[in-house]
């Protein structure tokens, strides 16, 4: 028994040590390793399985809207990430260089792109000739680069997967609409797909992307009380196309400015997953994204026709959810931890006893309830238990972000709040960059968003300055 | 009339410039762009649609043999790529390097992978520790830069698609027996999926992959009589293990290096459909990889009920193929102008007669063939068409290539042939690296492999120099 623990043991417990916790299951659950470029990560197996299935899902509802794949190169050339003032200052101090190409110095310094805004607006500005050509709703996956100081697996590393949407509209109006949608895509996906609750709302000023005329974004509650920025929807307005020259001939023969969007999900939501459903035993992974949803344990596997009805269960069960077999030659509890510390939703044991009473008994991974369940029924029985289970997941997140959220009237009572009680504060403001810079500066909390579903005006003053206030405000501190 | 043309008249035919032809075609039927770093393009949604079905398929046949997805970083140490004398010595010549990260000077240069070898081995050398965690079977999708100085479209660009499978394996029996699976494998994909008849077959010492032991591959004959090689599978012995240190303990408790594979496919697979499969009027696409199979074109749209009899059809289509219909205002003219620049299988024409007769008509892409359907029989029989032009794709190709070999018994023959019949030589070789660049430097054609399923002694010398021949070789001029 001793050798079963080893796994669990080998991590730290979240409430002693939460960054640690995380370090531990990353790599216990063997998502990931590191690599030798600094701050570069490697995607392991499990690790990339995970990605795989949310590229697959939100691929597909992408489409769904219209959104078309394509590929842009991976370098930008200096001049190109010049053209947009704002973007460029945003991005140019974390891009890294390419200045040789085989054996000679190139003629102009290569970005690897952190973005591709200026890409596909260089594409654009030829491609898009008149009203007939719009809309373009172009989407890529793939990495990129930002030279970041402090990296963390998945949160922040300094080359990341991602997709990046890039739309180009004849209105104002279809851009707006477009920024709104994808971020009700992301939202939706989130909450059905991964079982996160998350808050809609719009960036600040300070806070939003650099060329953008607003940010929108879904902001999601992690264990430990702090926020993490889950995906963005930016409208550009017409920003982009007259840095770029992006113009179409419209119906009534005038040439006028596109109206541009972009937005993006990364590799960063692996870490929210983690965050918001692991536990000590490491990851507890939403049967909706799970690589392997089913895993079957024999349980006294040498017995006489245990391993034959184990692999018979487990062909059965493929045709309902994703299952697999443990046939390996570990002890039962050794299988049963790292089942867990893997985050697989559910186990199913069967022994001898079980095969005689023609049942097998189920384990949640989640509420490590037992079920017992007949053996010709586990084809209905298991998917749904497997949606039960989706379910409770979310539930669980949504009133642990629920019970995390704070008010806050004044600025005694939001520095009180901030050092005791981790998770969002509600709190109204004045509209000053100067209150969200001193509220960062002083208490490490920033503006996540001001919510579209809550307009409440919880106090008529400014929570940091006492001025009338204008926005309700979620603040946090954030990963 | 004179519009409906116009697609077709703005592309060369390919008998008068073949070059040309191909260049037009990239660009006429929207698969790519040019983009502002010089030899790096755009892929386009039609050319991107491609590249996924191909992505899809082939995963699916990688995972089937146990095959895992991994994702390694972009950048490698310079000091990493200079482990292995012979890969550094392969690849340095054409990579591209990153010295600045931020505001600052890198203390060691990165370059951008022009192949993963390097990243995999100092994965493996910590990650391997014993026979229980052999074999590993890892693959990735992603994109490598070779600072190539002649590009072409999908051919070879700078920055180009692919997947690379990295392997390893206790032996060097099963170490072998991946290589030649995955050749098996990527001969089969071609030639069920894309139609395209493959030569597989051993590269030459000259021609192997740099730091491989022995490289497979998979030729392809374009419509030019040129040839392409189109996959690659290398063998490459306990060479990087040693090189990198990679041992594991084995079950008799000793330390053995492990023996490596690696394989690869790239967007190139794309130029050889367009190059094998295409004619004056642009792409033909084989069905299987096709993203639109069928093209539903209403005759006399205006009419009534024609547009609705239209959707209908093409709404019951989309159950068994992949299926669009044209509801643009174009003329049918301009309509069956564009589905024949953009290859689509199968067009159905449907107008008031047809209704009337309660049937439509299918045109084949391949042959142009009309076929008379009922309508009441379309989802048996155009499934059935579809696989039909698949099949015929194949067969004209293998005509088309089995037509285009010829043998060389001495120098004079081979010099006649290759300058007058585009296509294979087939001519002894007496395994002499200067031959090989004798006949390279003096009339441009390669060794493109040592067959495997063609052993004849075809004569009992040399083609080139005269002396004992050892081994049948195709040669060719290649892209």
């Amino acid at each position: 028994m001793a050798k079963d623990k080893k796994l669990v043991e080998a991590i730290t417990s979240m409430d002693v040590d939460f960054a640690q916790w995380y370090t531990d299951v990353v790599k216990k659950a063997e998502l990931m390793d590191y690599s030798s470029v600094r701050g570069c990560m490697i995607f392991k197996p499990a690790g990339y399985a995970l990605w795989e299935n949310i590229q697959r899902e939100l691929d597909r509802r992408f489409k769904e809207t219209g959104v078309e794949n394509v590929y842009m190169p991976m370098f930008i050339p200096e001049s190109l990430l010049e053209v947009e003032k704002d973007h460029v200052e945003g991005f140019a101090p974390e891009v890294t260089w390419v200045t040789h190409g085989g054996m000679n110095e190139l003629q102009e310094r290569l970005c690897v792109r952190p973005t591709s805004e200026t890409l596909f607006c260089d594409f654009y500005k030829n491609d898009i000739e008149s009203y007939r050509d719009l809309p373009k709703l172009y989407n890529q996956w793939c990495s990129v680069v930002r030279w970041e100081k402090e990296t963390r697996p998945f949160l922040r590393s300094r080359e990341f997967l991602w997709q990046e949407g890039h739309t180009a509209h004849a209105t104002t109006e279809e851009a707006e609409e477009r920024t709104i949608q994808m971020l009700n895509l992301y939202a939706d996906f989130v909450e059905e797909f991964l079982a996160i609750p998350v808050i809609r709302g719009q960036k600040t000023e300070k806070e939003k992307f650099a060329g953008a005329k607003d940010t929108y974004t879904i902001e999601a509650l992690m264990h430990d009380g702090k926020a993490l920025q889950s995906g963005t929807s930016h409208n550009f307005g017409d920003g982009f196309a007259k840095a770029f020259g992006i113009q179409y001939t419209d119906k009534d023969n005038q040439l006028k400015y596109v109206h541009q969007t972009s937005w993006g999900m990364t590799t960063r939501l692996i870490g929210a997953l983690i965050m918001v459903h692991g536990d000590d035993s490491g990851l507890v992974l939403p049967p909706a994204v799970a690589p392997t949803q089913v895993m079957v344990i024999p349980v006294q596997q040498r017995k006489e026709g245990v391993m034959e009805a184990c692999a018979a269960l487990k062909d059965r069960l493929t045709t309902v959810c994703r299952a697999k077999l443990d046939d390996s030659d570990k002890s039962p509890g050794w299988k049963y931890s790292e089942q867990e510390m893997r985050g697989i939703p559910l186990r199913i044991e069967l022994g001898p006893r079980d095969i005689a009473e023609n049942h097998c008994v189920a384990v949640r991974r989640d509420t490590r309830e037992k079920i017992v369940i007949a053996l010709d029924e586990v084809e209905t029985v298991l998917p749904q238990l497997l949606d039960q289970i989706q379910k409770d997941m979310f539930e669980r997140a949504k009133a642990h972000r629920d019970s995390h959220i704070y008010d806050a009237h004044d600025y005694q009572e939001f520095c009180e709040i901030v050092n005791t009680k981790p998770g969002y504060i509600r709190g109204m403001w004045c509209g000053d960059r100067a209150c969200e810079d001193k509220i960062k500066e002083e208490t490490g909390a920033t503006s996540r968003c001001m919510p579209f579903d809550d307009q409440e005006q919880i106090s008529a003053t400014c929570v940091c300055c006492g001025k009338p206030a204008k926005k309700l405000v979620y603040w946090g501190r954030a990963y």
